[in-house]
């Protein structure tokens, strides 16, 4: 952490900041400049984050030097490997591989989740289902492969808590308004509760434009994949809204380096229970899947 | 709601939409413009909600024209009053009495909300603490005057139904990225579940601007205030975070028409437990009080 | 454009504003629903541009239904290509050609132009220089072959006109808090002066994300070219502002179907007068060659 | 100035971001934490802009600390006060006096200046027009009282140096997307063409709220008072874009601290040539004035 201070600071309130700070057993090391006194502080500084230093009088700025995101963070380990059924995410996988929408059947709660572990006896698909409230999470657990945490749940503490003890793998949808810092900061949320299988999601970020239903954030991908260990997918169906973009996005997600795509594919988008406009038809999605694969190859991934 | 064809919709696609909306017991307009054809859907629209009539080809464009909250609505019978303890918010209220914070010791839970209970007893002060998890309501309703939906939780929808079953009235901040049509449907929400008594709270949205922690949008007071009858207060200090600006968008809320304020004082910012930065000292608002009362006269409010 | 009146409209105030629509030649078609009437103007709507019917009493809303811009619409032609000295841009050809970067020598004034014309003739590569003012136009086309509308001057009406009466082709880039649609109609107001040739450049928008220095927007890149007939272009260096993540954005700007890329090359970063921080290095840039190849190839286009 | 290090910057490039700072004169105080080394420049920093120091191998953030603007800074001197006309403008001057509108007869050019010229003759109003062309600058220096530049053109830095260079006042709209610190760079160029008299117009930003037609940022208002010794003015009409919340807005804008107001009026707004639908009425209007008065009044400024 610096400390920076204001440049009418008085001396005395320089050596207040500097007390305080070897008060907690930090190393306060100070340059003092033409017009303002930095103060480096050395040591663990989670213990002096719950202390209000910027309040001090004499204090301009404190600038965090630590990420405060300790298990999110790439590190010597390299990246990391996501199963959810027997599909694997991550910077080594195949995850092109189609999956069943967790977004089917939300009103239906039990039986809706019957349903879809029928579909997944029958064809083999892993079922993502999205957690809104804690207390479904045992019934969910039953049924589903991984529990999605939807882009309105992100800053949700309570739920992200109660997915971290979860056995399940866990989906965490970027919010719509929030950075790529909080969402690294609501994966390290769940991480700490000791679920080591969270996989990221962008999805479209609220934006002035308005030609599309949200702002696909593409450069999120690479800057999470550099900062984090995690899988990191896209979502373009519902960044759009707009279902004649959506293929160019999946291509351009798999260029900018995304671990897995959600696609949302419909027979007969017309007569979808949630809004059909942004759907592929299954003939779309079969003409974008060769194209997918090349893009992917010329990257130097398999698909 | 009206229907817009693209210019090169075939007059095949467009006995499909008529047909669609008419099997729905609705009444369509047709008016045949240069190059579009619009239809004007007369009847009760929320028949059509569900049915994605934009998804059909030849559609270019859905314009909903009934505003799809009710509720919360204004309407003839004007505005409406909340009680707060003994503390009335509304059009016509003296809202400018002091109350505890609701974030003060957030982390011990319900011994915190004993602390605050007691609190009330001595000073007369209701309690106002904010609900995260569905499961804590019973709890906190033994102790609370006034439950908050915080800017994290707007979004929630699980907790948002459960304190639209609580006797207790509810203060619902607006998401950093909700629109202002987004708060009314949150509110909505809450007043559907039977719970009439919502206060809505501008705290600040999250823009480019990066002077302050939030931009504290002040239109949408009045805004607000003509499209329901719920009281609207100002959140200063958490849309700011600093609290150099506080006093003067203190005053600057009560002008643009706000029921009441949350100010955050705190007798010694530095030492408090949560970030100090942004509260009022005791003095700083003691002598803003004068200056408030003042400008609430100047616009013909009691205070 | 479709008038909408408020629920409380008043026949009178409903008549005048038929009667307003009527006067100016143009048809109306009335549409009665429960609640408001919807009154449909069929005929050429920029008669009535200029007349604000939309503060007329009884009316709650105005909606546009033509398209405001003519030039840029995409119709019936296709696509069209862009010359820029003997490099191509369009759908149809191979844009992946380096040359020279605009930003050099910014401050040098004639005595710059004089370096890139000298650096042409050694090279080959045409000259692309950004023009800040409008007095500056005819020094610069001696010896210039595209001019550059720089994001902070795209909405500089005056320097629009300017460029749109130049014989040289215009590099348009989006302003940084630009709409797709002001991009759009930007380019029109320099068509509309007579110059065919305009190439529309997205780079980047400002919205809460602070992780890179602006938000790239690939998703404009599907959506202008479906909307104009335009070449469209895409410069993740300045977008980022990082050097590190501009290889992906490249890669994943050519997967959305961009026709060309703007990447800034320096031998020596650290050393370059503009910022530094952002541009790649030759042995990255060389390494990068490959993969875009590899990608257009797999969109199906050549490179 | 603060350079900090990379957690794994080698002992080799911190020696060569040390060497490189020390060769241009400047200081290097150095503090070593626990993963990273935080080098503090000591020394006019002017001299390492050009530098570009964060292009350097093992470099991970540089933090500037000296504000990069001086002209523009509030500084002992006080506030400054800018006649326009037989107006004064700033924190001691009764501001609320009524002033032709700059946006009359935009397309008439000299003509239209001819007939502001004459109302000025008529009524004693000072005339505002946006200068939008450093071309015109002239003729409009012989009519108007004051220059305005408009929104689309704060970053449109030939204007700006034109502008610095005349005698008249300016009146800088914020760019609507332009951060606090944008619109005081921008000043900073006018003052520093030696034009003493720049007032700052708060006219608001674009953000994802649709309700209005930009967010009024009125925290602007005393952030941009305690940075600057300029004076603050408001413009909730453009803002807006709606004419029933300007009214609020307007007692908001002054109870925030602002040293004028910008209100456009217009006796027959649906017969406006430009878009009428946000003026208010001259009754309206009327009804306003004695309650901006008295919420001046409360904040202690006359009127």
């Amino acid at each position: 952490m610096i400390v920076i201070t204001q440049p009418n600071a008085t001396e005395e309130q320089i050596q207040r900041i500097i007390t305080r700070v070897r008060e907690f057993g930090l190393e306060a090391q100070i340059s003092r400049g033409a017009s303002r006194v930095i103060i480096g502080v050395i040591g663990p500084e989670a213990l002096l984050r719950e202390k209000p230093i910027a309040a001090m009088a004499g204090v301009e700025a404190i600038i965090p030097v630590l990420k405060p995101y300790k298990l999110a963070a790439r590190d010597s380990r390299g990246s990391s490997c996501v199963a959810i059924g027997d599909v694997r995410l991550g910077e080594h996988e195949d995850a092109f591989k189609p999956r069943t929408s967790p977004y089917s059947f939300q009103g239906l709660r039990e039986e809706g989740l019957r349903f879809l572990a029928e579909a997944r006896a029958k064809t083999g698909l892993p079922v993502v289902t999205e957690v809104m409230d804690p207390r479904d999470l045992s019934m969910i657990e039953k049924y589903a492969d991984c529990l999605q945490v939807g882009t309105r749940n992100m800053h949700n503490f309570s739920l992200l808590k109660e997915v971290g003890r979860s056995r399940l793998p866990v989906l965490l949808k970027r919010g719509f308004s929030a950075t790529v810092y909080d969402l690294i900061m609501s994966a390290e949320y769940i991480l700490n509760e000791g679920n080591p299988n969270v996989v990221l999601c962008e999805r479209g970020i609220r934006t002035f434009e308005t030609a599309a239903r949200y702002t696909l954030d593409l450069s999120a991908v690479p800057i999470l994949k550099s900062k984090t260990h995690l899988p990191v997918i896209v979502d373009p169906t519902h960044a759009l809204g707009l279902r004649e973009f959506v293929p160019q996005m999946c291509l351009a997600a798999v260029a900018a380096g995304a671990d897995a795509l959600m696609i949302e594919v419909h027979d007969s988008p017309e007569m979808a229970k949630s809004d059909g406009n942004q759907a592929l038809t299954p003939e779309i999605f079969a003409g974008l899947v060769p194209r997918l694969r090349a893009v992917a190859a010329a990257i130097g991934r398999a698909l």
